[in-house]
């Protein structure tokens, strides 16, 4: 089969680790007969410096006409410390979710057996973890309206939710609930939100079709606590956008291993894949950035365009590289692969 | 010296926590020769079921005549999967804050040596942590307009900052920051809220007048990562409203000993003590709530009294009993005390 790749390596690390998955496809089509076509283009500060736009038309361009979007990482410190700057790398990452109307932020979080010696959290909590968490992406707080006043005196962002905005990534996360755990938990804030409230009564209803999903709700604020407390009692987490933000990062990490973690954006009709850790600056261009995250983001690639078989193929070779070791300094530290090895090593093992 | 104390108990174990700091407030009134005068008042879904009103107005006048209040625990679960519940317990401690004009509320979280091998976090990630938080508390999404569209399809709430709203706790946390290691860090989302790059905006510039305090910012989503990976490297953080609910209440665990934090809540004329922990009813009446959590808020009460030395004796009584292990089960599981008989073993100590 034929596919087009949009690659958007973006700033950091983005660029390094974006070439191992290519490497992984390469050896995929390869090995399966299929054909990958790559089209690389610019994003984030990497665009700005480029062309003054964090998303230039003709990358949006390439990624509405690609099958799917191989995203790096975004950001640059340097557009950090100035809240008052009128360009910043976040807003073409923003606008690109917005425009291919990716509504939806799966991003699965599971303990890695060999690498459970690297949590923050005792072995005995992190154990058995593997849960996914949808969360919504192009509403909210995110994309309401915002506001300063003239005199600079106040400011504003609207959080607005639809029922419709609800609905459709709730199915989608109760269809991934019905092929797992048969668990969904809704996070919200409804003792407080009208939004809340509004996804809660739009969940509880849709729930009525998924008769074999179990249904319960948590407060942002308990489930930041039961996250770090006992994260094995989750499945499919549903939640939106802001909370998704918070709750995802802080579940990244309680694995040990958030080089290791992927996420897919999908819509109607496009789809994003990207590794959940940011641009790393500091570590660019030294060769020790984990390029697993970022395959694996591909591997969820395959599966979204219905390459099974293929899917496993990477993930296999990914396990296979921890199993032996042979890894990025995050995670073997005393005889660690560079970025670039880890990419060859998959390669040849595909 | 004279005070005037509200005690509002609440709901679940809120009683029977509130009544083991009262023991120990009149143990310091005698024995430093005080007179406090407590005034009880329900509020919660106690006050619901009392009048339907979950903050009477005679709760109301009480509290603001006051010198302080002393506060258990709000909530009840037959309020909570009614989204639609017209009338909540969460009202009235939202409206008392409003009503009190209670805009900071501040968390210290400090690692308990006695306690470390209760963290959910491996010892040495949790060792020697000692931070404050500076909630908002009166201010942007809870208290903005709120608005369900006429057909029920759409919903919404507003967050709205001032920057008078912004200041007046910056300065507490500044100066709270000056007094310990002189580092604060505000956590916010100014890459996507505009409120957030006004609170950055503000926070750097009254960052001014506290040269020896070290100023840095946090994106929330890292800031729920950093928690859990590296907690020592906070001083005092510096947050808003929902910021804080969620980030307090990810902090209140690491320690592995929720029922030991305090809470106050200060505004300009009113103050208010309370455990962060919540009402647990399915705990309540069995005499297994921890009630140190409730007491060391009565010792900042004495600290906002200016009493000093009272404070610091309340706080021993609380250190005393932790060495001892004259503490409830979720401390001491294997011979544990009763709620009520740890409350006579701090007033004996006093
Ligand atoms: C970069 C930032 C705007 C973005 C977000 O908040 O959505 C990031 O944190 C993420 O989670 O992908
Ligand atoms: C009960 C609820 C409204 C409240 C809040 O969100 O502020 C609670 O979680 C808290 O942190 O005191």
């Amino acid at each position: 089969m034929k596919f087009n790749i949009a690659v958007l390596p973006g700033d950091g690390i983005g660029p390094e680790i974006t070439q191992q998955s290519v490497k992984v496809l390469n050896a995929i089509a390869d090995r399966f007969d299929h054909e990958f076509i790559f089209e690389e283009a610019a994003v984030g500060a990497a665009a700005i410096d480029q062309v003054g736009d964090p998303l230039p038309e003709s990358t949006l361009n390439l990624c509405k006409r690609s099958h799917a979007v191989l995203f790096g990482a975004i950001g640059d410190p340097k557009y950090d410390n100035d809240p008052s700057a009128k360009v910043r790398p976040e807003q073409g990452l923003l606008r690109l979710r917005k425009e291919l109307g990716l509504f939806a932020n799966i991003r699965p979080v599971k303990a890695y057996e060999a690498l459970i010696e690297n949590s923050p959290l005792k072995p005995e909590i992190i154990q058995g973890v593997d849960m996914v968490i949808y969360r919504e992406l192009t509403g909210g707080i995110y994309f309401g309206e915002k506001s300063t006043s003239a005199d600079g005196k106040s400011a504003s962002d609207l959080c607005f939710y639809t029922v419709e905005e609800i609905e459709r990534i709730a199915h989608l996360a109760f269809k991934a609930a019905g092929e797992r755990r048969k668990k969904l938990t809704l996070i919200d804030k409804a003792n407080v939100l009208e939004t809340s409230r509004l996804w809660r009564k739009t969940v509880k209803e849709i729930s009525k079709s998924y008769p074999e999903v179990e249904l319960d709700f948590l407060y942002v604020d308990n489930a930041a606590m039961q996250m770090i407390l006992n994260p094995g009692q989750f499945d499919v987490i549903l939640t939106e956008n802001m909370f998704g933000d918070i709750i995802s990062d802080e579940a990244s990490v309680i694995g040990g291993s958030i080089g290791l973690l992927e996420s897919a954006s999908v819509g109607e009709k496009n789809a994003l894949f990207e590794p959940i850790h940011g641009s790393y600056p500091q570590a660019a261009g030294q060769g020790i950035a984990n390029p697993l995250a970022s395959v694996l983001s591909a591997a969820m690639m395959l599966d979204y365009f219905g390459l099974i078989e293929e899917a496993k193929a990477v993930r296999l070779a990914v396990d296979v590289s921890i199993q032996l070791n042979v890894c990025t300094k995050d995670i073997n530290r005393d005889n660690h692969y560079s970025t670039e090895r880890v990419g060859d090593f998959l390669e040849s093992v595909i």
